[in-house]
């Protein structure tokens, strides 16, 4: 912030306040000054925030608007600095033009500022306990997958699968779902973005399931496929060359590593069978606060694996018409490689 | 457009391009210009895509972003305006400072120009089709939430009702939910915004759940207030109080009103009964493709009802520390009045 002359910060991206002050609600504010901050919010969740923030961080309840009351506390927030035209940071990838427009009517004194990715690279590199808490969502959703696959049956649908998963990830304590459960069987297992549909499963049928668990506010991400009956040789064969490649993938990770090699690794293991034109997306993407953030990992990224990423590992095949697999799971970058963290077997299981 | 002198517009918010184009999917751009459209998006919608939008528009794949292709489609859908400075339109509440940026680094040549609500505007008056809609979703919210009170017992929690409550709804058919639902139980229920909690349910406490369902994209969104055992006294007296409030705000509903005239028939018959001050919410808000859109039902509004609009009225009391009452509706705003599509029964029920 000295650097770009901003004399305070503003973040509005409930993921990133979330970060900072531990505030969990759906709408809140922090205003970081060089000697003051302060978190604004509604009435909503005035008893909430004064309990989850920490001690010595004010919290503000806006009546008419949280522009408003931004703008009102801007002058302590950014103390001596104010009204000199020094600058004012805000997430630029978060705000949009309009609430941009509204704070420059507000304070038009002050140079409002985009800034790009800042929190967000912060929140890459996990603690201990960011890691503990992804962990304990990972397990928890390898349990409950376990529990589940009595439920794999013919005749039960996608939609219905989807809405028992989620019961019973519930139910074992995960805070919601990280993100909509996908349930895909058959030729539907072939798209690479399904919605759970009315389509019952059929014997044969390749059952692709991608769900995450939430603990502590983080989430867990994971891919496994199942075959109802026995696989015919196209299955296993697909799914080997999956699993060929995601271990190609997982063996790259370490520190300092560019994350396009990881995404790499998996395509070439891909090319070598035939299948890299069948591998649409990229290999992965950090999880945390959010199921995806930073870093990409993907042939375009930018980024380099550091120490503390947590990130997802989840090459796939689809054959259209025929079937898809996808093998996903989450690893921690550790000195001395990747430490995967999702524990459910990668085997192709006859269910 | 003509107007502001804009030669096409670029609509990038899921629930607009949706209602547009009939597109499903999470990441769809639609360019529009005087003689050509189409929808930016990326591979995994292919096949949806053509599948969702009318005959005749065309679907564009991008490769590297789809800020590049709509820089790359932009010329011909401008068609003879492109480039002497002319205007391209987007929606300045939904594209955020760091996409203009770009979109004005990718195309300089034309005037990038923020449109704030033009098809939110549009949204908020529903066809027949749309109330159908909606008016499915409320019917199968009624039977599910019937056949769930089943399970709201001494010693179940919060969590496990709401993801009971979940479940039941997307076996009975509901796209997901519309939000996340609200179970709060005893004090909790005077909070104004509970996630649901490990609270175990004990005899004598309010049980406020608020939920939607989804049908053909369409929310519903209703609250009711149970009392498990014999409600006391003062129970009885603030769920009629906040009935009679709500009353009073539906009584008002018709066109032309200022949505905040019924806002302000929910805060007077508070006011009679001494709750006014309890009352920190708006009373309502527009439903359809989102669960919150225009118009706004709150004091503040400037927006008028008008014929075709679907809001809730959901004026509610609540006593800290006690509990509190919210009763939810969704309403059509019709020539003579509200009609009332949820139908479950209002009264204070003992369980």
């Amino acid at each position: 912030m000295a650097e770009r002359e901003l004399a305070a910060f503003l973040s509005v991206h409930p993921a990133n306040v979330r970060y900072l002050t531990g505030f969990t609600g759906s709408s809140g504010f922090l205003l970081v000054g060089p000697e003051v901050a302060g978190l604004v919010t509604d009435f909503r969740y005035r008893e909430q925030a004064s309990e989850e923030v920490p001690d010595g961080l004010p919290v503000w309840i806006h009546g008419d608007g949280w522009r408003e009351e931004v703008a009102a506390r801007l002058p302590d927030v950014m103390g001596e600095d104010a009204g000199d035209g020094s600058g004012v940071g805000f997430e630029s990838d978060r705000v949009t033009v309009r609430d941009r427009e509204r704070l420059e009517d507000a304070v038009p004194e002050v140079r409002w500022s985009g800034v790009s990715g800042l929190v967000e690279e912060l929140r890459s590199r996990k603690s201990d306990d960011e890691v503990e808490r992804i962990r304990r969502a990972a397990r928890l959703g390898d349990r409950v997958l376990e529990s589940f696959l009595d439920e794999v049956v013919e005749g039960a649908t996608e939609a219905e699968l989807a809405a028992e998963l989620d019961y019973r990830l519930r139910l074992a304590g995960s805070e919601g779902v990280a993100f909509e459960t996908i349930v895909a069987a058959g030729p539907r297992s072939a798209l690479p973005h399904a919605s759970p549909s009315g389509r019952p499963l059929r014997e044969g049928d390749l059952v692709l399931v991608d769900f995450g668990a939430r603990s502590g506010g983080y989430c867990s991400d994971m891919t496994r496929v199942f075959c109802l009956g026995a696989p015919e040789e196209w299955q296993r064969s697909l799914h080997r060359s999956v699993l060929r490649a995601q271990q190609a993938a997982l063996e790259r990770v370490e520190p300092g590593i560019e994350a396009a090699a990881v995404d790499g690794a998996a395509r070439e293991a891909l090319e070598e069978d035939g299948l890299v034109e069948h591998f649409g997306h990229s290999a992965g993407h950090g999880i945390g606060l959010e199921v995806h953030e930073e870093p990409s990992v993907s042939a375009r990224s930018e980024d380099r694996l550091r120490e503390g990423h947590v990130i997802t590992v989840e090459p796939g095949a689809y054959l259209e018409g025929r079937g898809g697999v996808r093998i996903e799971d989450d690893v921690v970058v550790r000195p001395g490689g990747a430490e995967v963290i999702t524990g459910f077997p990668r085997e192709l299981r006859e269910l």
